[in-house]
């Protein structure tokens, strides 16, 4: 079953203890569809400006992403420029250029309404409800967003969470949205605003996992390591590349239920793994599914007693 | 095989969100010693001032832990104040009280200095060392520390990681003793001083095992979640207790090899999980094997995949 995600395709500027990269192809739409795109066929809804370079159109088409719905406006690309220190665990943004994306319409062809299954990749929480809106029959929606949002649009936030299943979040935006510091606590108390599960990114330290509805009336817990990386060169995208790797697994099995949702955190996590080993798409555009199985393999010898 | 602790017995006065303790029985070799019982037999090398109450020795060896070289000397019991706010991952201290410990010179029977399986909690590494020169047959040496000795004591404590086989930090101690921020290379360097093998604790996000020797060049790197707690009311000695539930099961096993280790590691987290649910040992006086086995089987349920 195919899967649509909307969010952003931007140009990103990043420097880490690595090196240093100028506007390599990024953005929430385009990191999580490299990951999904390994599991289904995957639909992608964004902006990019008239600046946008064709090399990467050719590239995201040759990856099978259907652009049928990419606007290409007047005006720049979406440009994000941030930087890593010490541990990486958290960018440090420089400067954002909204470009285009301050007046995103989202796009849709007829045939893309009926997709099922839908992902809203960080963008403004009103764009991301009007473009569900626009989808005729919603099966399995997921929804990240980011503290910007939470900050300035929490009340449209609130709102939207009432129409999706997963909320994806990271352990900050977790607390904030939530109060609550302890972090299953913080997951329970999101459910409560209406989605049925709840994703928390942790970085380094893996995810965790809550469903209301999945197992008995106390919900279940899940919690994954990350898989340990020594070399994280840039991990601009990994939340992304991890919902990609999620999402995407979810929609090719076409269920949900307790050994689903394990192997797909679990296909997210060594698909983000990938991500961060190189600059922006570098490691992930070589990736094939048998790389993530292998990595599945060791990942799973790292702590199964 | 039995196993030999050297660390402190204190009286800890805690204050956390769930409310406020006095003197509550505490110590890193109290602590550890609570869970090293479900596998093997303690001893305890500690010392305690002549107001250490009567009830918490006759406590101890009620429950089969060895105190025949518990000191009790004139002075009072080392103290330990502190608080703990928000997600209660780090203790703000109010106040130390050493008392005795400031003059702590471990004694030892010569039945105990046959003892193979040895845990150095943390003391003062000079005084660790002192210990650890008079046991007759180590056969695997575990140690803890903390900030405060590497920031104080680096010499002593680096000189000391040569004659240890298992060295126990957590992921703060393990950046600032190695430089290195990335947590799998911390490992690395810490190793590359002279412990085989080297267990990170994360607190909230679990642990990182690292060792050098365990399989091919490159090493054995293991990860795992914490068990997820939801109603975390005093961590104090969690730490301790993990390291009392790893290092009694590898005595019990009397073998090191990668499916030992990860046993180990998920009996030290599920010991570690009922230490903080209630305050001091309140928690784990009640453990039985039996505990940590059930719990065991819901851990594995939460990331097995």
């Amino acid at each position: 079953m195919s899967i649509i995600v909307l969010g952003t395709v931007a140009l990103d500027s990043v420097k880490t203890p690595f090196g240093e990269r100028k506007e390599l192809l990024g953005g929430s739409a385009a990191h999580f569809s490299m990951a999904a795109r390994l599991f289904t066929k995957v639909n992608l809804i964004a902006i990019v400006g008239k600046d946008f370079p064709k090399q990467h159109v050719v590239f995201l088409k040759s990856q099978g992403i259907n652009l049928s719905s990419l606007i290409m406006e007047s005006g720049r690309t979406f440009r994000w420029e941030g930087e890593y220190k010490g541990d990486l665990n958290s960018a440090l943004t420089i400067n954002t250029e909204l470009g285009v994306l301050s007046a995103f319409k989202p796009q849709v062809t007829d045939a893309q309404r009926k997709i099922e299954n839908i992902f809203l990749a960080n963008v403004d929480p009103d764009i991301q409800e009007h473009f569900l809106r626009k989808m005729h029959s919603p099966k399995l929606v997921g929804l990240d967003s980011m503290n910007y949002w939470i900050n300035t649009k929490r009340k449209s936030l609130i709102r939207l969470l009432k129409l999706v299943d997963i909320y994806v979040a990271n352990d900050q935006e977790s607390r904030d949205l939530s109060g609550e510091s302890n972090l299953i606590k913080a997951a329970k108390r999101l459910s409560s605003f209406g989605p049925k599960m709840v994703l928390i990114k942790k970085g380094e330290h893996g995810v965790l996992f809550y469903s209301r509805s999945l197992q008995g009336s106390s919900g279940l817990v899940f919690s994954l390591p990350a898989y340990p990386v020594e070399r994280v060169v840039d991990p601009t995208g990994a939340g992304d590349t991890f919902a990609g790797g999620f999402m995407g697994y979810l929609a090719k099995s076409g269920k949900i239920n307790a050994a689903v949702i394990k192997k797909a955190l679990a296909y997210g996590t060594v698909a983000a793994s990938f991500n961060v080993e190189d600059f922006g798409l570098d490691r992930t555009r070589k990736l094939v599914l048998g790389d993530l199985e292998k990595r599945l393999i060791k990942f799973k010898d790292c702590f199964v007693f």
